[in-house]
């Protein structure tokens, strides 16, 4: 694609507060970003790009201190944090879902990502009765029922045994849960920001369960239980469990954060975050599922028929364009790269496609490699805007032959009053000011 | 294999100090860490360990008090930390190698890390002019030479144009550098640790070239500079920057670190990481290579003849055993997963062998998937210690079937004078204590 037909698009990331139209402009022209300064030089801005050097971009032409000048050797601290430019991309609440103190919700903020891997410190957090930093000298792991010989194990003894490393995505269940029924939040990190990608280190959980003398013959489903308060337990079929199940201590290089479970949780790949239980202390082998209150009586799904839909555990496919996307404001027409991030909790991504007015027509994106199974996909896809009014799609098939849902095909068949499993396509109007607005087309 | 059979070995992290062995012992006693507390229960802790549920291990039968209170609710913090209990895990400079105070390394703590993601936060430094926060605002890339026109590109410009994800290794030139003559560092932090890996997001440098225009014909060399006081250069063949070569602005989902060269930086994989130039502001297409300061009089090595070698560019396959290492403390005999990393710049690592007797057997570990090009590759492979001297190795193969060389087969070509490039097989001995130890071995 020739760039050069077009003006260079210009993209404001979403204001941090949650503002009406009006205000977001204001606050974009206030804000002291890169992209502030880009809207201050206006409609001429190509030509200053393309004619800096002959006219003298100040930029370039004053030697800034950074090049003239001693820098700090190395940071002060022996674990670094990021640059104070980047001190409004954070994990966000939603004071509507903290109804209690320790029950809580932080939402990693998509729409500043790149690829694939979260960072850690911008990991999405879901506590029923908050989080701790534990002494992992005095964690315990458990595994009892029906296995030959009951064990007990410590992180010294967890971490000495052969370990894997994989990279999966870990979503919770009620991940754009606020939507089922209309419209109700403004940007993607609230809409899809209970979502997140790490590379997991830890033990197979079958590699435990083999050490214990699991009875196959009568053992059929797993039980897994968590050390906080809220005592988290879901119940995992022996096949899951025998299958990619790992009993995690680190992601992505670094044993685990403490919002996240450190020292020690399950990760159950492409199933819902409820079961990749936090703080794991127990594992119990028996002949039937264990009814746990975390699958019975919540993380359910209401049908419209009145009727519940009880063990629902895999996440389908789904994709979400993380920019542009609601809340960012597109300063100019021209070329934009529409990137966003796609997943399945049956295996790999296969394709994904991107419409530009509302779902008629459609372009298949490219999708970064490797596309790994259980894991985060990223996409990206050419856009010329030319100023009218667009709306923007993204629509993911797995390859079991899964395609990700509009959302009125889903309420279809599961209403309007499900909280969990709602991996509808999602919808973002570009107007003609440029703002980008959350909404349900179909 | 049967772990039952065997007492749990365990293994201290390496103090964090340089100590000598006494005092490492001591030291270990008195850290009060996990590890210090199962030293405290003696050689009877495997007992302990399966008859927990049995006797009544208080840490499990006493409910802690994360378990019977309110935690916090989502972390305080909109970017989360570490566990308090992990501090001392951190990079470290070796103050020997900080001569002028802007002039400096940290080192990555690889004995403590998992997997092949490097945290951010632990990513090793090199500077040679100091680190800075740079206002991306203010940043420009020029693209210039041998191109119909020439470009000046803001953050803005850049990242909003086609991006690319890849997963890429970065090791300094002079990484186990400090090694040729002897052994010299006791710790696989002082030994490897100029070595990081991340996920890489930006723009193919190809594009870019493509946008200027570059005048193939002609244009055969790239020169890459960087913004800071050392104004560090390289040359760069037309064909790596037109294959692989990326002008990147995000690591691991998210913005670069300011000691990685926050906001841009040059990703040139498989090439040592003088050639990625922090706080890129230029690139300038030629006819002929540059002939820089940066790899022509420093980063280059000095042969036995007298003659030195100049634009050694690609880091050789190259592997090194992370646990057990130098400073680390095996407290039993038993089984231990012995675990490392691998690495090649010319493509993928195809095999990895590990000895456990200084290279007379060899035994092929596991590796990791995916393995990816130019990346890091995790191996991992089972070993029971029965208390004698051991001396641990291993050695990497890669797929255009280079394979690691011992020390000794590397001096009889590079001689001991050189600096850079050192990719020999490392060695560690294991002593009848259990102490770890630095050792070269051939």
């Amino acid at each position: 694609m020739d760039f050069s037909k077009f003006s260079p698009g210009r993209i404001v990331k979403a204001p941090e507060n949650i503002l009406a139209p009006e205000q977001m402009r204001e606050a974009q022209r206030a804000r002291r970003s890169f992209m502030g300064k880009a809207l201050a030089m206006g409609a001429g801005a190509t030509a200053v790009s393309a004619a800096a050097a002959a006219q003298g971009d100040p930029a370039i032409l004053k030697l800034p201190a950074h090049t003239t000048s001693l820098g700090q050797p190395v940071a002060a601290r022996g674990y670094g944090v990021p640059s104070q430019w980047e001190k409004n991309l954070q994990r966000r609440e939603s004071p509507g879902l903290t109804r209690v103190s320790a029950a809580s919700v932080s939402f990693t903020p998509l729409q500043g990502l790149f690829g694939i891997i979260t960072p850690n410190g911008l990991h999405f957090e879901r506590h029923h009765q908050g989080w701790f930093d534990i002494d992992p000298s005095q964690h315990r792991l458990m595994v009892m029922g029906l296995v030959r010989e009951p064990r007990v194990f410590t992180m010294d003894d967890l971490m000495r045994l052969p370990s894997v490393s994989r990279i999966h995505f870990i979503e919770c269940g009620a991940n754009t849960g606020m939507e089922w029924g209309n419209v109700a939040v403004p940007t993607v990190q609230y809409t899809h920001g209970m979502l997140s990608c790490g590379e997991y280190t830890g033990v197979m959980l079958s590699t435990l369960l083999d050490m214990a003398g699991v009875d196959r013959s009568k053992g059929k489903f797993v039980l897994a239980e968590g050390a906080d308060g809220s005592s988290m337990t879901r119940t995992i079929s022996m096949e899951a469990a025998m299958d990619d199940v790992m009993v995690a201590w680190a992601m992505n290089g670094e044993m685990l954060r403490p919002e996240n479970g450190y020292p020690l949780r399950l990760v159950v790949p492409g199933v819902q975050g409820v079961s990749w239980v936090k703080y794991l202390r127990r594992i119990e082998v028996g002949d039937q599922p264990f009814y746990t209150k975390d699958e019975v009586v919540h993380y359910i799904d209401l049908m419209p028929d009145g009727t519940h839909r009880q063990f629902t555990s895999v996440q389908e496919v789904k994709s979400v364009i993380t920019t542009p996307s609601g809340g960012q404001v597109l300063l100019d027409r021209g070329y934009y790269n529409v990137t966003g991030l796609a997943w399945s909790g049956r295996g790999r991504v296969k394709r994904v496609d991107v419409s530009f007015d509302g779902g008629r027509n459609w372009r298949t994106a490219r999708l970064e490699q490797p596309v790994l199974p259980k894991a985060l996909t990223r996409f990206n896809v050419d856009w010329a805007w030319d100023g009218n009014p667009a709306v923007l799609q993204s629509r993911a098939i797995d390859d079991t032959g899964h395609v990700q849902p509009k959302i009125n095909q889903l309420r279809a068949v599961r209403g309007t009053r499900s909280i969990y499993h709602n991996n509808a396509i999602q919808s973002w109007k570009v107007s003609e000011t440029g703002e980008v607005f959350n909404v349900q087309v179909y």
